[in-house]
């Protein structure tokens, strides 16, 4: 075992799955956050007693950002930190109602970039009808933090009806992506490193509540899972998926959507897509019988217009993930391993 | 305007105000924010329709550490997260029921350093019954953090029947701290810099909520305000105070409980008791007439053994704070300015 931390237990994939499940959860240990998903749901009921009516349960989740650079095309840390913590409440089937705001400053931040970024921030709260309710701003010395991070806590009221949750995918499942992959990370990292592609390729930093909304109301139970593929990518939360409910999930390889200039970019750099981190996807897995009402109930909606059924949900072999091509040729799909793409979010 | 950020928008005081008040609080605007308090308290019922049964208000607050050296003589920056938390929503006269921990590393840290830090996490909450239910990591490149800085967000149930809180102090009041000042900050300096003092001096970090729940259970709606003077110490919070009510406040100079080795300690370095950060005190604001009563409640506590009557609330001048010695000189006690002590919490 590793005595210190690297990169890679940050990445989101093979190590931070071991920082977390061999180190960080056995310490912590507790019924809900064993269920390590994206957010905590809570009942209040257990916390409240109510002699009449029915306590809603609450969903609790957090995030930090230490994305760089701070800005980049088709978003900010800003935004991206709205967003991710929305997304994560969304994911559990809650409508988010308020968020926290930690800020972590370096000494010499011009204020210009804080107030952007803050605009940014207030923007997007606002197209959501959320509000930034309370927060916390600490300054650090140079050359101890960079730019800023950011943090930001969500609570939701859980909407959903019905169980739901990666432990809860069964053999037959059909498993949908609602648009295409490896935009953000790819956006972050051309850049840094100051390279361009013939098309630029933008962040697809979005919140997903509106869709997931959308879903909820014509398919109800029938959703069986909703995962956002960020650190890690669409391989490492698959795999999450896999693992948590005892499954094998099979990819259809040449289905899943990545555009040309991410395509490229990957190719050029030895990267593959499916590890790569996005801000604005989910995985949606679905009652077989019902994949086609929900992949054309996405397609209706202006953020899972390029929607694609990915794959389904086999019993064995338990836990593992892999990849059908065309021609029928198979692979395993493992979780990312090590850090190629640091600091993406 | 000063157009980048210095150690002193942190810092607690008069810096940290103005970039609160100057430029974060505008553009996030809103209604719960503006309150400004330790934290924000949601009324469920804003946001859940329920036919039957009265709904519970939320408290929600969060507070990031990157107090440096992360161990200091009577804690280090994992207790000092979970107290401070929990503190902010006792403080709003919640009980606290979760918590979420942000984890950003800094590529190096000892992973037994961390597991420390998580095991003082653990023992922290379970003490008071709370747990740990979401998280996050990230991992930041060596040079571009400090060993570890922590968030933690809570969410408690406010338990108070009455309106209480910093805008609501009137003239006539009585102020009481719960215990001895400046402890925190000089403990974690003395440390930093490597400086011995006679006795060793102890952070104060603890729990407080056990102490208001002691407090409301026999003052009820006598209590008027509670604040944990933390970055900017007494100084600062009560200044906070003087000017969201509107009233002055004036103090009893020598009536302010401060440990020789922490009053040596302010005297060599030049510095005021009154602006210290505190990690365990509290201020309260009782109705004149019960000021007796709530020091000698305090007092049966063990959290509250040295609590002490410091001042009381008049009409006039309006938004100030000042000091009365035994002799009868007066003279303003300012908000903390400038930033002497540097990443105490
Ligand atoms: N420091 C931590 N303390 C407690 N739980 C943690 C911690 N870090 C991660 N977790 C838990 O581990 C699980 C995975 O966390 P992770 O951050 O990968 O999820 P995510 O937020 O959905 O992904 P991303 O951070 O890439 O957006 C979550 O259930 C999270 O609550
Ligand atoms: N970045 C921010 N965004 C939104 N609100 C903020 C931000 N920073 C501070 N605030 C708000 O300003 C007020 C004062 O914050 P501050 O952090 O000083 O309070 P505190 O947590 O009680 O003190 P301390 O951080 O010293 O423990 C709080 O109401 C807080 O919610
Ligand atoms: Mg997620
Ligand atoms: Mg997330
Ligand atoms: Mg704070
Ligand atoms: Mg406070
Ligand atoms: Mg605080
Ligand atoms: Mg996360």
């Amino acid at each position: 075992k590793q005595d210190i931390i690297t990169m890679s237990h940050g990445a989101g994939g093979k190590s931070s799955h071991e920082l977390i499940e061999g180190l960080i959860r056995p310490i912590l240990a507790n019924p809900v956050l064993d269920a390590l998903d994206d957010a905590a749901v809570l009942p209040l009921s257990r916390f409240v007693s109510l002699d009449n009516g029915n306590l809603p349960e609450l969903a609790f989740t957090t995030d930090s950002y230490t994305v760089s650079p701070v800005k980049f095309p088709g978003g900010n840390i800003g935004d991206l930190a709205v967003n991710g913590t929305v997304n994560d409440l969304a994911m559990s089937g809650a409508r988010p109602i308020a968020l926290s705001l930690g800020l972590i400053l370096e000494e010499g931040l011009p204020v210009a970039l804080l107030r952007e970024v803050l605009e940014s921030i207030a923007v997007h709260a606002k197209e959501l009808g959320i509000s930034i309710v309370t927060g916390d701003t600490k300054v650090v010395p140079r050359g101890k933090g960079d730019g800023l991070y950011i943090n930001t806590a969500g609570i939701g009221i859980v909407e959903r009806t019905w169980p739901m949750g990666q432990h809860l995918i069964q053999p037959g499942d059909k498993v949908l992506i609602s648009g295409s992959v490896g935009d953000h990370g790819i956006a972050v990292m051309l850049r840094r490193e100051g390279l361009e592609m013939e098309s630029e390729v933008q962040s697809d930093t979005q919140s997903l509540y509106d869709l997931v909304h959308h879903l909820f109301v014509h398919m109800g139970s029938a959703i069986h899972a909703l995962k956002d593929p960020t650190r890690g990518g669409v391989a490492t939360t698959l795999n999450e998926m896999a693992v948590s409910s005892d499954v094998a999930i099979k990819v259809y390889e040449d289905a899943v959507p990545v555009k040309e200039s991410v395509r490229g970019a990957c190719e050029i750099l030895g990267l593959d897509p499916l590890t790569i981190a996005n801000e604005g996807k989910m995985l949606v897995v679905v009652a077989k019988e019902r994949a086609d009402e929900a992949l054309s109930l996405m397609r209706q909606h202006p953020k899972g217009q390029d929607a694609r059924i990915i794959g389904e949900v086999q019993e064995e072999p338990r836990g593992m993930v892999f990849l059908q091509t065309l021609l029928g040729g198979t692979r395993v799909l493992d979780m990312l391993v090590g850090d190629p793409l640091p600091r993406i979010c």
